[in-house]
């Protein structure tokens, strides 16, 4: 059994950016010496999540529209009354998807879909820099 | 440590079906020689998700209004316009969901309370075969 | 390779509550003799779900207003003709929001962000005690 934790560093816009990982995902799994085994990408912070979708401009907009739907930016936020930092939404968009997905390898390959792409969704209301974590298990 | 990848083929209606594959996955689990350990279910594509649910017929009619109030089927979509499929509701209720969940099991029993059950929802807006990615890893 | 399960008692008030297990499972992962691996974060029932949230005031009363505005409690829910216990919301919540979560540890330290705490969210109707699972597996 192996361990293998890598780290990509990507910098973001924030503001709901969605961008696509899966390649430097297949490649850090395709060389951490497992061939069979998960992937549990994890983003540290609290205003940024991780999930899948095809990747393509128009879903990426349809995407943003659903969050600026159900998680308005323009609305009334505790958090923002408490620390003057405007991204209220961001957490909470980030607390209803999720800092992590697990997803199997076999013979070093993800079991993607053809056309499922692993993002990284920034919902921060500014540029950051983030370290995303990889944690490779198997044999 | 054992790491087994074990698949599930599931026909769906798509239009937000929810199926319960908690006896397959409970079976596979059984039957792959691994003690302790954790399953990942995955399903590969971008318009299916995993989640529990309490299987009933109350809840799964409950589920698809909650999907039908949060990310419409009859609004525009980026998504169809340049494709022309009519799925973009099923791809963003996909990515909100997420592909995978990770299960616990001891003594080859999955941890799953009395009354939760595993579901694949297929959002997609026709019918489809599904293939389902067990990875079970432990000892 | 091993396979720890650890188990955490928690008591609930119910109805949204959301409550900071990081310092329970840090210290379990901690104690548990593996130094690199992940811990998978299960709740067993139909009612509760697992994320991560900067914990702090704020916040707290954002995400229940989210779950309020998305997943209202005072509408109509099949679950609740059929079985009158008056959860239906709560089901779709946590359906919705996911049993589980999987976060990395290196050196025996989970990879959260600084502002980034595990959390339990209850969203029964009543009182509840809980367990909730640890699978902790590495090396």
């Amino acid at each position: 059994m192996t361990v293998s934790c890598k780290r990509i560093q990507i910098d973001t816009q924030g503001q709901g950016e969605i961008l696509n990982v899966t390649s430097e995902i297949a490649r850090e799994v395709n060389n951490s010496g497992v061939n069979d085994g998960t992937v549990t990408v994890f983003i540290p912070g609290s205003t940024a999540g991780v999930s899948t979708i095809e990747f393509e401009p128009g879903l990426v907009t349809d995407m943003k529209e659903m969050w600026e739907r159900i998680v308005p930016s323009n609305i009334s936020y505790e958090h923002n009354k408490a620390w003057g930092d405007g991204n209220g939404h961001a957490h909470i968009r980030a607390s209803l998807l999720s800092p992590s997905i697990t997803v199997p390898f076999v013979h070093k390959r993800l079991t993607l879909g053809t056309w499922q792409q692993i993002v990284i969704l920034d919902f921060d209301v500014r540029p950051r820099s983030r370290e995303i974590i990889l944690q490779i298990m198997g044999e």
